[in-house]
């Protein structure tokens, strides 16, 4: 994934959850499982296809595990996401980025929505 | 800073510490007052361009304290780097990506130096 080496492990915590969508998509998916359209519902400011982009890139990454449903009897049939074992252990980053959000948002008057299904 | 609206707090977070190098930044700060000279040589990775920007945003959003020390009689005058309260507010984030990336990088054998002066 990257040919020069890592001056820090911070780095290396970085390349696999970079982005600014990529950590919101994990603190759902930390939540439990989501089917695809639950996702775009709950990210509403990231468009389809990034999303799927992002799911993919995941999934390569071993931290996302995709499920379809073939034997739900839908069609198209539903198409689920989970966090892996690898992707759980990134629980502590996750409530960290949550909690000092949560507070800066607080301090700051932002508003935003309390996680809600 | 955005005009959108956050769908989720971790959204507020990633904001403020968004881009593949701010975490890596605030993570040597975090273990102390460092000057200018001393980050570019912790962070080979990063041009001078890119670590200056950097260090502007994150001293416009408040997260880190600049300091040009004339009275060293230096020219040009030494500057350092420090965390203000709301950056240091950080430490548990930064740990977090510490952690998960330190054992990532062992469980995948990639190097990462420790951390050293």
């Amino acid at each position: 994934m990257n040919k020069r080496g890592y001056s820090c492990a911070v780095e290396v915590a970085v390349d696999a959850i970079a982005g600014r969508w990529t950590p919101v998509i994990l603190a759902h998916l930390k939540e439990g499982v989501h089917r695809y359209g639950q996702l775009r519902r709950r990210i509403p400011g990231l468009s389809e296809k990034m999303l799927t982009q992002r799911l993919r890139r995941l999934e390569a990454d071993g931290l996302v595990e995709r499920r379809v449903h073939e034997d739900d009897g839908e069609v198209p049939a539903p198409v689920s996401y989970r966090l892996t074992e690898e992707g759980q252990s990134l629980a502590p980053v996750l409530q960290a980025l949550y909690d000092w959000g949560a507070r800066r948002a607080a301090e700051r008057g932002i508003e935003v929505p309390d996680p809600v299904d």
